[in-house]
């Protein structure tokens, strides 16, 4: 294993691997250094080139903190996230919902909330109410499947983004004996992801937007049933044919209908003009 | 741009870049989405692989700081960083230097030193004196060429490991008028990689081991000549054929004889054994 060159470099490293006693991890280590090296023998970046990437990983770990995830955001931002998502939820099944990206800002065991309750706690926005079913893939009612939601306000903001002392606009909900969901939030807004940071850089200098579709998060896991992540997007969205994450399908593409004042669908006595987003999730057996 | 699948989301990532006004970087982002998205459809990673390999890359660049660089650990255990470097260096002149990789542990800057110094600051370990010449593709003696020297103790630590105030076994030389250089040291030993990050447990995972054989690293800098970083090792080390970063070549690999007590090639008169290491550099024209 010396005087190692372009052409042979590669199986040197690769035999290194022999000895893993984790196939799962030899295939990946094996399949990781024949493809970067493909990458680096079609590119022959310079020393200095290859320095600058060095320098662009090490800024993008060092950005990452409980609150930031900027590897994540690389990920969605190459695509790589939504073609994981597509290798791993392949369905042709129009009774299942179809998957896209968590995203950076998902954050685990959100408050719980009741049916019906409003989650914009210390935000203002136009008014939203949200409501659907969840099913299996013969349309029966799931009861007790678990809803965590997420979404930005109306400025496209997530709460841990700004400096807010609880949670809000996130939340967790469990559907009814009859499969139903519902909560009060406030219209979402289409939203750059975040820019300060390396990836935003990138997508700067390549002249690419930040921007996403406006769209509500919703992580639903049931027993007996795949665990499902999507966002629903609101149509008209000016971004849903750019989305800077590559997460948007037609089947999460929904009208977040204006309604006027006055008798909401939950009984509510609304004063204002609010928006009415109605949506039903089909879980894949597992 | 919806509805994106294993099939197309490759297209349409690299389609968006179409608006970098940077050639060069656009056909490396390019290359990069093609070549990481054909890795992924290779290993077909569940979301929870995809996720500790997200956890890796954080965890990885957030190991990195002023004296600890993980990403050049990773690039170099992968055999990413002596692929850029055969790229960059391909050379069949006998009468030129080859080069290998710079590692994590060079400084910028280092003290300046005198002709026949020793840099054993601080430090104690075997003797070693080193010294030889720089020369041209033509073999003609170049002077006024910066070398900087850095390498481990006899115990395999480099300085910024320590808990040292200055720095040590690493100085600035400067060829004189017949292209000589020399300096006494203490002879380097074998040394593992830093193990107690990321890189470290991917090596102990796969059933790598971490070490690289002894050497001493120079950085030669010369006017009208192509930079050269290379490395020299020592004969009959354990580890020539198993570097942990693949570095090695067969021109580097040099005696470091060990020698009675006496009278050194210096003239100083040497109370104990000491090893002696004589190398030419050949500087290839830029």
């Amino acid at each position: 294993m010396r005087n190692l060159n372009a052409d042979n470099i590669t199986d040197a490293v690769i035999t290194q691997f022999a000895g893993c006693d984790d196939a799962r991890l030899k295939c990946v280590l094996d399949s990781l250094v024949y493809h970067l090296h493909a990458f680096i023998r079609d590119v022959e970046p310079t020393e200095q080139e290859w320095t600058q990437a060095i320098d662009f990983l090490t800024r993008t770990g060092q950005m990452c903190d409980d609150k930031r995830q900027e590897f994540i955001l690389l990920s969605d931002t190459l695509g790589v996230t939504m073609l994981v998502d597509a290798i791993n939820h392949q369905t042709s099944d129009p009774m299942v919902t179809e998957s896209t990206v968590l995203g950076p800002f998902y954050v685990a065991d959100p408050p719980a909330a009741n049916q019906g309750e409003a989650i914009d706690w210390g935000v203002e926005g136009e008014p939203l109410f949200v409501e659907g079913r969840v099913h299996d893939e013969r349309g029966e009612p799931l009861a007790n499947v678990v809803i965590d939601v997420w979404q930005s306000d109306g400025d496209g903001f997530y709460d841990v983004q700004k400096e807010l002392d609880s949670a809000s606009l996130r939340a967790r909900f469990t559907t009814d004996e009859r499969g139903r969901y519902a909560f009060w939030t406030v219209t979402p807004s289409p939203y750059p992801i975040p820019t300060d940071g390396p990836v935003g850089k990138m997508l700067e200098v390549t002249g690419r937007h930040p921007y996403r579709p406006a769209h509500v998060h919703f992580m639903l896991m049931a027993e007996g049933h795949d665990s499902l992540v999507t966002q629903v997007f609101a149509e008209n969205d000016p971004y849903l044919d750019s989305d800077a994450v590559f997460g948007v399908k037609d089947s999460l593409v929904m009208v977040y209908a204006l309604l006027p004042p006055g008798k909401a669908p939950d009984g509510r006595s609304m004063q204002t003009p609010y928006r009415y987003l109605k949506y039903d999730f089909g879980l894949q057996a597992s």
